[in-house]
């Protein structure tokens, strides 16, 4: 059974090689030992925000087997509604198939419920069609256009 | 011209008025004088979180004629980029056709920009379909599907 917990520092290569080790991150990130000054900053800044939780799964050794980011986000709508917003979800790949994705996002959403959110949201590329999949059976629907502009 | 601005608490009643006052925030949101304690109570979460930014666009007269919520977000993925996020896009009806919508959306955009984001991000409603091609004029890709999950 995997445990899920708030990631430290430590923990940044692990995450970072998740992150690289898919077909779209693989052009988009950047291993190297240390890591980039620049996913270390990333991770103070997500320390500092009391909003922002980066979590992972980790297995009886404590390797780290999965990770995401939790946002929570006031706002004036739907009566001050606070949301949850998951992002960066990612599953080692000797763990794929073990039903330990929807393991995690349960738990997410059992910590943005913990946090008095009343919704969660999160997108997912249209190319990945079996993360598509994936979100639809664990109850969410694809009621949104997910819009970027990269600069 | 409109000017935008950060929103103060007094700004509220005129905000809240924006949010119902469409046939979807109809159903969701609760007009009352005072407003409910509930606007009030996010209108201060979102204030004490530094890397949330609820904006106005008011008229010569300072009257509120638009608002949206940007959300800064620190993550660890693409190298640390910072996303910015647009929630809460809401345009005067008086105001609607006359340029405003995008005007603020590019303001927006412009903050995002200065506050080192790579990218900007939101989700539109796809019953909303004058909104979704509104944003691909803007220049934003609908490359993701935006799923909720409402409790």
């Amino acid at each position: 059974m995997a445990e899920f917990r708030k990631a430290t520092a430590s923990d940044l290569p692990a995450i970072i090689a998740m992150l690289a080790d898919d077909a779209l991150g693989l052009t988009r990130e950047v291993i190297s030992d240390p890591v980039d000054r620049r996913y270390v900053e990333a991770f103070e800044a997500i320390e500092r925000d009391p909003n922002q939780w980066l979590a992972v799964a980790v297995d009886d050794e404590d390797a780290v087997i999965g990770c995401l980011q939790l946002s929570f986000i006031p706002g004036l709508s739907r009566l001050g509604l606070w949301r949850g917003q998951i992002e960066s979800v990612r599953i080692a790949s000797s763990q794929r198939g073990s039903g330990l994705g929807g393991e995690m996002i349960r738990w997410a959403i059992e910590q943005c419920r913990a946090r008095g959110c009343g919704l969660v949201q999160l997108t997912s590329d249209k190319r990945r069609e079996d993360a598509l999949r994936f979100y639809e059976k664990l109850g969410f629907e694809a009621t949104h256009e997910g819009f970027k502009l990269t600069f």
